[in-house]
């Protein structure tokens, strides 16, 4: 499945397929989704403008539009393995298909996502052991506000990944190409200034006991961010993709990196 | 005046004073102004949001609000030197105070200009003469289409500067780290092919012809392109800063490098 074209991966999600898109078409940039309606849509959008490295703004649409510019002959209410609907900001149903749901004035929202970044850290010698074990990174609810607009208020939400003291550096040089995709990091080693009190048991994802103590907690902020922001601003209606099934574009991970 | 502080920049202005920004507060980052009502600020945004080198955000105020967050005790109505008011799309009157025109529903955008990324030219010796010779950059409308956004459309606007065969590489490794500043050229050498038939023949500033012939052009994106967008949209109302009169923050130019 690694082999396969960001639009073949697409289409296997637009043929009813439902599956995790973690490792799929190694290079295409995949992207945090949430669809909402045109009345929030500036005040979230000016939520990600002022929290750019949580949220971090790859494309919006026009109200309406279900085509991604960065993704060929594409449809957003049906590309995506699995989605999730919210109402009155509590989780409704699942569905692999939201064409019944589709409003005229919806507005979706592609985010950066952290898989690009993760790509080049691999490349670049670094280990991250949930992708081999098949977990999922840990995810720590911070102590950082973010800025607030409108209704979208909340905590920072971070990925922890431990890094060997001689990739440190690196590891910030390689996030920086990147501030699409999260950027570099908001914390390097001191868990407990961003109010991180057990470093070893995540709000989300799986726990990431390091077996070396030469590897330091390093801290990225990440796509949940917004995701909480949304749920607690109650919209009527919100749908996003399912946790890592994610959407694909044709964009190439090396198109996003600024340097 | 370029030992002045940002606040005491703003202050004069405030004052009523009525001057050019360009080379003051050295190290400040200077900003386009665009004041627009809410009911067509998503629209902008978004535009802003698919053309970010022409058009970076550095901030988007909520509606009503005049205070920078990125600068102490600011009032955008006062503040800058000159302001340029348009109803339905044509020019009204100047203003050295925008008090009596303010409305609950303006959303203030400030965008980067192209001054931050100068100081740091200039820092690694490039010659930029129209700053020792009182003039302006040479700017060129392109036959480069900008993404649209609702009525925002239009040619993208670029500033042009003549540049060293050997300092080719380090200005754009320069204006690299500064993506929020208009970031990396658009086009390197090669004026026909961005619609520039007589490249000392701007459509906007002093035309600045080189006297070496191992001078190369190169063009970088303008936030004149956010200006004739709106313009061309024929808003209601739209207040701007006057060329050259900009809006004075308390960050840094390093503040706003990426790398």
């Amino acid at each position: 499945m690694n082999k396969l074209s960001s639009i073949e991966v697409r289409n296997k999600a637009r043929n009813g397929e439902n599956f995790t898109t973690s490792g799929l078409a190694q290079g295409y940039v995949q992207t945090n989704v949430v669809i909402i309606p045109k009345k929030d849509a500036f005040d979230f959008m000016l939520y990600c403008q002022r929290n750019p490295k949580p949220c971090p703004l790859i494309e919006v649409f026009d109200p309406g539009d279900y085509e991604s510019s960065f993704a060929s002959k594409s449809d957003i209410r049906k590309d995506i393995p699995e989605y999730k609907i919210f109402k009155d900001g509590k989780f409704s149903s699942n569905s692999t298909d939201i064409t019944e749901f589709w409003r005229d004035d919806f507005v979706t929202f592609l985010l950066g996502c952290s898989f690009t970044f993760e790509n080049e850290l691999m490349k670049n010698g670094l280990d991250l052991p949930y992708f081999k074990q098949g977990k999922n990174v840990p995810m720590f609810i911070t102590s950082i506000d973010t800025e607030k607009s409108g209704k979208f208020s909340g905590k920072m939400v971070v990925t922890q990944r431990w890094i060997p003291r001689e990739k440190l550096v690196r590891s910030i040089q390689i996030t920086s190409r990147f501030p699409n995709q999260h950027g570099t990091p908001i914390q390097v080693g001191n868990s407990s200034e961003i109010g991180i009190e057990d470093p070893y048991k995540p709000d989300f994802g799986d726990p990431w006991i390091p077996e070396n103590e030469e590897l330091i907690p390093v801290y990225w902020a990440c796509g949940v961010t917004p995701q909480i922001a949304i749920q607690e601003a109650k919209l009527e209606i919100m749908i996003t993709h399912s946790p890592g099934k994610m959407f694909l574009t044709d964009l190439k991970d090396e198109d996003m990196a600024v340097i």
